[in-house]
């Protein structure tokens, strides 16, 4: 009888973190693809835009000014999607019990930021220095360190979301290089299900599911993208976008403000690495959201012995610059499912440079 | 003290058919946007495409043939996602205990179809006569029925996710009017996840989480947009995308086969209907994936007395024909997010016009 082909038969891979599955079929990576493909060029961007509300000088759609910085840059978001003063929602209200069971709801309090990564409207990610990347993690270090003690001085401050939104295709309209932080006042869902999920796991097995997770990914290799002496980035078993990747420390650090000098460089090296070989793969500017998953504020005991910082990529292009992939029908009212295994696609990364951006070359 | 206010005050709703969260943020509705408006013109499409693979009389990238068809058509998908034959997994393989609780994985196995819903290339579902989509609705009873008889005969089929991915933005290439079917040997995760909230409810409140759903709309009024002897339309009270909408039967009817030729029509209506005022909303062919919801093959006890039919239309766009909500960042890191609360996205869809469809009047 035949056995079961892992690189084509379909199946489900389960996803611990999110307690979800995903169907995947790669045997469909092997149809074939109509779309077209655009030749790409060496895109001709000025390192100052006036129109770019993000630059240096310029003012913003409410008035507000961007100062002339020289490296990074945090300011309050002009629309935030949560603010620190709203009235409370007066419980007492609600009497139908059927309404009260059925349609719950909570207010939220917070504040949203943004991050400008560096002046230099036409720089990416991977085309900074690691120095400069090293910047932009000492950023996000100040504005946890800033919001925590703000915290204790009474802002409703629970979980940072740290997190960037880049191309077009990422709903990203202005690429001067910047990320956002949207503060809650509560563990939003994705997260709560994670310290859901480790501590289950813990319970289980005595022991952190990313410690095991990371164990078992370095004896297997065939997931691991990039590693060094602090993190390692792999394509997760269990992936759902293409070219998804997480970067974990292979020790458990809970926040980023926990790092020190060395593992601060490390983690701007690896994003260098990891998002030039993205840039590399279709050459292009390679759309993704990504975002830091750490500890809360004021953590729970739980949440303290379970934080484990890492930061998922979730990058939408599955063929080309120009072809990608939808999660749509089956995948909005069914499972998510996905047309490559993870193994093909660490693969394929694993392979790709990740010292010299192809710009550079052309 | 000021008192809470829905329209403008960030908060959070659950959904107790997916046991999560979404936040709103009705105030952001309210900033300025920059993207550009295109101007929409009367489509000036075929009747017939001799490119279109859907076509009648056409051929497929595969050889096969599109037959010459007069109402609609339903196929094996050339490119399926699951295949009704392929090796088993032999669990015994793995013998390391960590990969085994880290790295859960299942075979899938099933069919693929798409259905032609006319073989006009330029129509669209609001565009279509009532009798044409009792037609559609039909083809979608004689196929849960076909398979369900093949079941019996030994296939591997337990649950038939039918939906439709209309537009370019849902990642469908092809505007000639199809759906698909995707039929899999195990009740795949949104669908097991209602059923886990559906059983939980009546455990909890002796009744049907729907039968107190649409009694509650139908109180409030506020977020139904459509309403027949048969349906209700609402926007659910956690609806994450912008104009998200789901058709209900007011009383539990398990599965599509068991409508009669009363809520045949009473469907095909209220779905010409809400497509119709979906196009009428921003003066465009409305793009969305949506899909039916319904009871699985072979049911289980709980199963048979927790379905109950109904379908979700996911449509992306936020502002105008060409400016979309994204759910990117902070909503694949943290949270879905949404910009406008659901009674405010009924209102809107409520004040439409559901019987002239716009390009009538141009
Ligand atoms: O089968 P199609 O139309 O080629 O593909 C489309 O629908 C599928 C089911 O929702 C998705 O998996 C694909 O990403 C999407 O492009
Ligand atoms: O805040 P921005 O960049 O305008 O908006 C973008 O990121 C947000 C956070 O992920 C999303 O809610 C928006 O849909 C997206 O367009």
């Amino acid at each position: 009888t035949a056995k079961f082909d892992y690189t084509d038969n379909s199946h489900r891979r389960y996803n611990p973190l999110t307690d979800s599955w995903v169907l995947v079929s790669p045997h469909r990576a092997k149809r074939p693809w109509l779309g077209q493909q655009e030749t790409v060029g060496k895109p001709n961007i000025p390192e100052y835009d006036v129109n770019c509300y993000l630059c240096p000088g310029n003012k913003r759609a409410t008035g507000n000014s961007t100062p002339a910085y020289e490296s990074t840059y945090i300011f309050q978001n002009d629309y935030p999607a949560v603010k620190l003063e709203q009235p409370d929602i007066d419980e007492t209200d609600e009497t139908d019990e059927i309404k009260k069971r059925l349609f719950k709801v909570q207010s939220v309090k917070g504040n949203c930021f943004v991050i400008c990564f560096s002046p230099k409207h036409n720089l990416t990610i991977p085309q900074m220095k690691v120095d400069e990347l090293v910047g932009v993690v000492n950023a996000w270090q100040s504005l946890y360190n800033t919001l925590d003690q703000e915290r204790k001085e009474g802002n409703p401050y629970k979980f940072l979301q740290i997190f960037e939104n880049k191309g077009t295709a990422m709903g990203c309209s202005n690429l001067h290089p910047h990320g956002q932080a949207w503060c809650l006042d509560v563990v939003p869902s994705e997260v709560s299900q994670e310290f859901k999920s480790f501590g289950k796991y813990q319970k289980d097995n005595g022991c952190h599911l990313l410690s095991d997770y990371v164990q078992l990914e370095l004896k297997e290799k065939v997931r691991v993208v990039l590693e060094n002496d602090t993190f390692i980035v792999t394509v997760p078993y269990w992936a759902v976008w293409p070219f998804e990747t997480i970067i974990v420390s292979k020790e458990r650090i809970p926040a980023i403000v926990d790092f020190n000098e060395k593992q601060n460089k490390d983690l701007a090296t690896i994003i260098k690495q990891l998002t030039t070989k993205y840039d590399n793969l279709f050459q292009t500017s390679f759309p993704y959201s990504m975002g830091i998953h750490q500890q809360p504020f004021n953590p729970t005991n739980e949440e303290k012995e379970m934080s484990w910082f890492h930061m998922h990529f979730y990058p939408p292009l599955l063929r080309s610059a120009t072809v990608r992939k939808f999660l749509v029908g089956f995948e909005m009212l069914g499972e998510p499912q996905r047309d490559l295994t993870a193994e093909q696609a660490a693969e394929r990364l694993r392979n790709l440079d990740s010292e010299v951006h192809y710009l550079e070359k052309l």
